[in-house]
């Protein structure tokens, strides 16, 4: 049976933020980021891709569109395909994210 | 900007599961089920698309092909299309899921 927790995704790395694969199919990713203060992903877009993130735990600063906003657990932001997105940790605190991304993007 | 709370999403009610729908696509939709002690969701199966059961709160039995399992805040249950798949609140608390589906289903 495909079960998870989401407490056993919990790797963090100084180079850079890491990514740890929930599931995965031909229809979508879901994933575990995991930022130090100061990591990014740095604004991109999907042509053909949806993104949502949602703050398990920390605070980060989502970048969608134009806009900025500073959000911490519990929260949900909706980058639909085309729009521009990325996320930073400002800190202090070490910061989760789960990532669902439909479809995968012929890059990942 | 598309920023949702998932603390925002707690209306239950006693004649059924409530479905509170936080983002919804050509490509997916994510909602959160509330559930009350005793409330569930029939085991069923979509042909063309996966489901991803994610745990807010409360503890729940799963249904997932011939399997049953107990999974409290943080589990993850992935269904992929074809797989028969159901949820039960068997209580005593309250319990909330996040649920992805993707694609939405042709009766969504």
């Amino acid at each position: 049976m495909d079960v998870k927790h989401l407490s056993d995704y919990l790797g963090f790395a100084a180079e850079k933020l890491q990514k740890h694969n929930l599931f995965q199919s031909e229809r979508f990713f879901l994933d575990v980021y995991c930022l130090l203060p100061g990591q990014s992903q740095k604004p991109h877009r999907h042509a053909a891709s949806d993104k949502v993130y949602i703050v398990l735990e920390g605070q980060c600063r989502f970048r969608l569109g134009a806009d900025d906003t500073l959000q911490g657990p519990g929260a949900a932001l909706f980058a639909p395909a085309g729009v521009e997105h990325g996320v930073t940790n400002d800190g202090p605190a070490n910061a989760r994210l789960l990532v669902l991304m439909t479809p995968p993007p012929e890059h990942a």
